[in-house]
């Protein structure tokens, strides 16, 4: 049965500049949502940009979790790359929520969770054994950790196996099908480009404790955490409505760490 | 007075290569030290060659510590770089040795020192600002890391006053002088590349507790780690026959966070 | 005596992106300058960038050239490096010049400048040494080719000293002192912030073939370039002013490739 | 019919070492190949090695060759990597053989051929839209370029399709099957390791005008370059054999460049 909540955790990917270069408005962003992914150095991200959002995050009571990656830095994480062995992955990871971590010391803050990034977390969607070797690896780092995952994947399945707490993720601009999963983006339709209409159906999402598919029927799901953007001024004032619909409807905003616990 | 010594440390930088290049035998070198300084991924250094050396230590006790650097892979380190705050010195720092800590979790081994690397190193050994960047980092990250340190350096004090354990550094290949500082590298004899007087020396030091200037008196000193190298085949040659000797005169090879503790 | 002109080039550092990142409005300044300095893929700029603007700036008559900096994407070549022997310059600046002529040619377009960036121009411009190798590199890769120089430096001197053809550049933002250098960019007043101020100076300078020091007297210099930049919209719009402002005046803005020839 | 040849090129990867780091013994291997191919700076390589050896080369009459890879320094370029366009391709490949022209000119020295590395190359063979990409950078940069290809593949067909010179590749360590294509490699006795065999048959190979299929049959081809590798010492060793077998029987070793002119 739909469960109806009084509470949700509003993510974002962060933190995606190198060097002198940025990506979107972070600062924006982190009045906005209530859990920071935070990009280690592989696709973005760098030891500055990194303890400087955790500190941030600290004081405005942002949750902060690693957002790892291939190391592709040139294609941003987004370009496939094959030739790993699981093992190499498992470190690869290891890596990189280590590194956010030794940051987030230094910010006085704590890693709460990981979400996988671009291409590795599509791929792993369907590969079994590469999200076993994923989730292997947060487990090993810190078995509190949360895992954020996309319902009915592989990244989910493989999460709850090696005993990782996870928290489903649903997005605000994207539509679901009738099994509760995302329609594909090259469906007409399948990406929600209006404001007030993203908005209206998170509030709704979260009142009714499920998603209405795209032929309006209600079904229930798990929704830990809603992920909104932040890459551009438009996602950054759809995120914002975002928040305010849901403040209006009193509905609090807290930290995956604070609503799974 | 001199203080006779039956157990010592002996460190050695491991890890320098990245992807598919090695420097150096670190299989080799394992079997020799106690303690390990591994590359972290900025001058040197992967996930992959930090998590087997990580592993690989453990499995035959020998302790692991960070050896941050400049990010610098092209230059290996050893160029200075000026530019960067005394913030961003931190921020560097704490992303190295939280990287090297994830990898140690997924190896079920912790890191327990650090050691700055090459360019940074030396620049930090006479700039107090630039020491001290990067003893706050050491010590935001986890306050009970140990702190490798040339004696009389800027380095050493820094750590010691921001409230550090100290290891207090000598090497197995240099002559020292009447104050117990290193002669200089241009200094001719100031580099021993004999392997049998680098190992009498080395158990002379440990011996009597303290350094044997070039003038020939005895210099008492805290002698906590010995500096030995592995990046060609004689430095292995050399620090294999110090190991030998201190051993066969009953002395026993510990890893610094054990006689330090 | 001070040469009335007719003509002038503009120049501007572009392509200082990487990856998913940008840096500036490159397509508007297109738009504005004659000349075009492309960052070659070591502080900024990659192989897909440089292409794309080699082929828009074929299509505008925009001349090109390279913006070779010290290998350092993270610090945007804007950290000081050192440890390079200058044998090892000439190369660096071989290799990026060269990378530049590749894109070049896949765009149909030639490369007909060089113009350093950052840390290693500053460097070069008080040291003979670096600045030799610098003007070296250039002239093996293609003695054809226009090295702009800042008056004064030994950039300039190096460059006339092996035989290459300089540009002498000005800053459409900047003051100079009586002697033609520029005033330090601490010093009040020495940047210029105002857009039509600074169309209003270059103007006169073109005008009166010289510059106005900041006591008012004309120093008569050969004014090959004058630099503007577009990597903020402030930026964008002082450059457009100023192209504005000389056009109206019945200035032609050409590439210095066809000024200098 | 077979061509008897009284004149053959022998080619190798070198200066795939990166900063500090070293591959293989290229000093070695310049005494032995005729034709270098020297990798760029994407998976291996970098402005000092690369002028180094295109200085070495021009001083013992070794021709020189661009080695581009995909942008994988830490996979060593042999990995896959998919998500790039085949704009992108060319341009890549653009900027590498460029950026060799660069460093070849600073030596005195002039690029002759361009070989593919590791996964890219791979890929290629197979695929029809990669390998044209490939090949219409190659003939973007210089159309005077010779293509250095595997007989009965897309790099094959495509270069000839564009318009460039190929240069048909065979290689010392291998068999081919009665179609004269390589057996695969999973395929016991693919791989020859033994020195003196490999002399042999590279040797028959020569006289022959052919190769020698596993079953005995000679299937006549057009042997243009033969490719030995050096990155291990039994390797140099190899080739080393390879050449004195040649050269014992009369057989002239000469860069692609003449004898394919």
């Amino acid at each position: 049965m739909a469960r109806n909540m009084s509470v949700v955790d509003l993510n974002s990917d962060m933190g995606e500049g190198f060097g002198q270069w940025r990506m979107g408005d972070d600062h924006a962003m982190l009045d906005i949502v209530s859990s920071a992914n935070l990009a280690c150095g592989f696709h973005a991200g760098d030891p500055i940009i990194m303890s400087d959002l955790a500190e941030l995050a600290k004081a405005r009571g942002v949750g902060i979790g690693a957002h790892p990656s291939f190391m592709d830095l040139w294609g941003f994480g987004r370009r496939q790359i094959k030739g790993d062995s699981m093992a190499d992955i498992e470190k690869m990871f290891a890596y990189q929520i280590g590194a956010l971590q030794g940051c987030a010391a230094m910010a006085g803050h704590r890693v709460h969770h990981v979400k996988a990034h671009g291409a590795i977390a599509n791929m792993a969607a369907v590969d079994r054994e590469l999200a076993l070797a994923m989730a292997r690896a947060v487990k090993a780092v810190d078995r509190a950790l949360i895992y954020v995952a996309l319902p009915g994947t592989e990244l989910e399945r493989t999460a709850e196996e090696v005993g990782l707490k996870v928290a489903r993720e649903y997005y605000a601009d994207r539509t679901y099908d009738d099994t509760g999963n995302l329609t594909p983006r090259k469906q007409p339709g399948a990406v929600i480009h209006d404001a007030e209409e993203a908005a209206s159906r998170v509030l709704r999402m979260v009142e009714e404790g499920g998603v209405r598919s795209t032929s309006g029927k209600l079904v229930p799901v798990a929704i830990d955490t809603i992920c909104v953007h932040g890459d551009n001024p438009a996602a950054v004032a759809m995120a914002r409505t975002v928040r305010q619909r849901l403040e209006a409807a009193g509905i609090a905003i807290r930290p995956m760490a604070e609503t799974l616990a």
